[in-house]
């Protein structure tokens, strides 16, 4: 079941040590087929070396396995609840990578300070609020998810164009059409936010994000049916 | 004698510079058969690409060589007295890894950030005081162990929930039950401590740690008997 | 057609990943014959790993296409314009590499802090103004070139010592006689970048930049007809 | 002539690509025969990758080359300086290593504020003062020789106690009683200055170096007739 979505799902897995973008097991992908209502994530706590395509693990958007041996990943209700309420989302990576995780536990929005920013994230990566106690102790990947997307609702931004949050305390989650995006955006995210950090404490912390006119000229030179940049497909 | 804990010990040695967590001979691993109250350690100064498992040192608790013909490593009295007074832990790693190390040049402990931090460590990582002048005159490296195992008495701290400690101006130890598992923490805590100190130069030095229901929830998804993550064993 | 500069522009182009300056598709090298006036360009979001030699696009100096399937880099007009207006240059390298990014994104000049800077470039690193919403919005590739041209020319720097510029809130431009010295530059201001940031970390921001009469002496012992660094040719 | 020091010299010169000290050709490692009064050091600006042992430049004490086809690096003057000033040692290294030379562009001593330091350096790595514009403009390399020695006299350091120094708005050097000593102190100086510019970053500007009797502890457990580190000779 599945046969292609878990490989891809299984390869783009491999593609997070490839980038250095985790540690040991600290970080998942997954991604959904929309037609099936189906979603494919890694299993829990798998050494990267020994795991396999067939190893993926199938779930239904409620959480029901419905294929595989093994435990999916903890972090698998976060992402559910993004595939239910992002409804134009096909792949979600989760890791701890160090950038993106610093501005996290600083509890603070990675400004967009220049074009390698605004070429992939139309604006500010939005980091939630802390989760209260209540959420914490009840469903807590749940709630994980539901704060994430209670940010993107109350401040107005759209997650087609923002495909990256910040989870106050913990770290980044990506998102894309499909597994390889995903992990591209963590890439993206990964690299933004290290400028950014660099970026903030050499002009200090009142300094300002770049021009509205500019990211707007690079995010839609890339994105939407004006984008120029690349070959035509 | 013990030769599968030498060639445990011997291997989890040669991880320090596959983890990038030395420079040189700046490191050493040892394990105890608690059993046998043996102690197995590297020895003093060798390179690591001469380096051979019939090289490790055996010791008794009191520090008499029972085995090896090579000098036991340096530091092996603090090793030692850990071993002496955590009754508990089964193999211990000490490195000069640079993160760790700067919070220890710093005189600071690590604070819990994120839940990177709390996934293995049960709050902050504390940093001894300074050793007086008749500890570092006397005993030295027995008085290292002593100032480590009083840092957490007085504080109140579980070796076995805060596997890591740095010694002031000096360095981390960390431990666990084998030694890949020491291993494994020391790179735990160098990664915890590259990001903590990122996350306080962003968020300002008053910048309070994680709350303690989040700490709670990730420390105990992962330890204790009520730990969800992962496969089942 | 050019098929020399086509080869020599397709392996600058490899190098960028080589030296670490890049991340996917963030960069291109051009290179220009100024007897023919025709321009060697990377195309437009080609990946690395699938390029080859003569994927390369040729252009006049007005930008007509004259040889090439594909696309030319995006940033094709900025090059163009610093093939005009500096008529001594060969080679151009435009890269995101992070840390002369960060000073493009914090919007300041890279200060000459040492002697490997002032090895290879005459003087502090120049950093644009914004560019206003009028030139964005209008054509914002030819524009950037302007804003360069216009910061050597109101500020008095001459292009043929400074080879590198940083584009405000967008990233760093550098260039040489050949394809290979101006990636050369790019991989000497990425390590000044680096040094400078942290120099100024720790000097404090009021703080000098080196000495003139030091500046000239080093600039100058490699550089112009007195220069005595290297072997004889 | 010289031929096992030509070796020697030539192989410490590749460990300074492999130990990521050096950019390009920015480095340069000699060595002195005391009883023949030669010194071997690398030609000047050839690239790491084409250099052969027999391109090592022999040249006697007063700067006469005595064999070899090649330019010695223009930096020879200050090689010989410190050779004729201090005559314990037996190699030297110059590097540009990135953050030994942050501090000296910076123009700090690097202070000892741990034992990774302690373990190799009795001390602050001091760093001259800026050079005079008499000293600039007249014999500059040999200069640099001077004001290097001139540290070490007026603030009363022995070289054979602190073996490197930064120079004002340049880099390190380094030295030992043979090149891989002066190539691994160099490699010592570049760990503990990353270290160092994050600890005072951390702890503030006021922080104080390690205690006196914790480097006399470290220095002499390495160093001097009553170390007991490593292995007996």
């Amino acid at each position: 079941m599945l046969k292609t979505l878990k490989k891809q799902v299984y390869e783009a897995n491999m593609l997070l040590p490839a980038y250095n973008l985790i540690t040991f097991t600290w970080g998942n992908v997954s991604a959904i087929n929309r037609k099936k209502g189906l979603v494919v994530i890694k299993p829990s706590g798998v050494e990267y070396d020994v795991m396999k395509p067939e190893d993926m693990v199938v779930l239904d958007l409620k959480g029901n396995v419905v294929e595989g041996e093994l435990n999916p990943s903890s972090d698998t209700p976060t992402h559910l609840e993004l595939y239910r309420q992002f409804p134009d989302i096909g792949a979600i990576v989760h890791t701890h990578s160090p950038w993106a995780t610093i501005w996290a536990q600083a509890g603070k929005d990675i400004p967009a300070y220049g074009t390698t920013h605004g070429d992939y994230i139309y604006g500010a990566v939005p980091c939630t609020d802390r989760m209260s106690d209540q959420e914490i102790q009840g469903e807590y990947e749940l709630e994980t998810g539901k704060i994430i997307v209670e940010s993107f609702r109350t401040r107005g931004i759209d997650p087609n164009m923002v495909p990256a949050v910040l989870v106050h305390s913990h770290g980044p989650f990506t998102w894309g059409k499909t597994p390889v995006e995903a992990v591209h955006n963590a890439v993206v995210l990964e690299q933004v936010a290290m400028m950014a950090w660099h970026t903030q404490m050499l002009a200090g912390e009142g300094y300002p994000a770049m021009q509205q006119t500019l990211l707007d000229k690079h995010y839609l030179r890339k994105h939407g049916k004006n984008a120029y940049y690349g070959q035509k497909k």
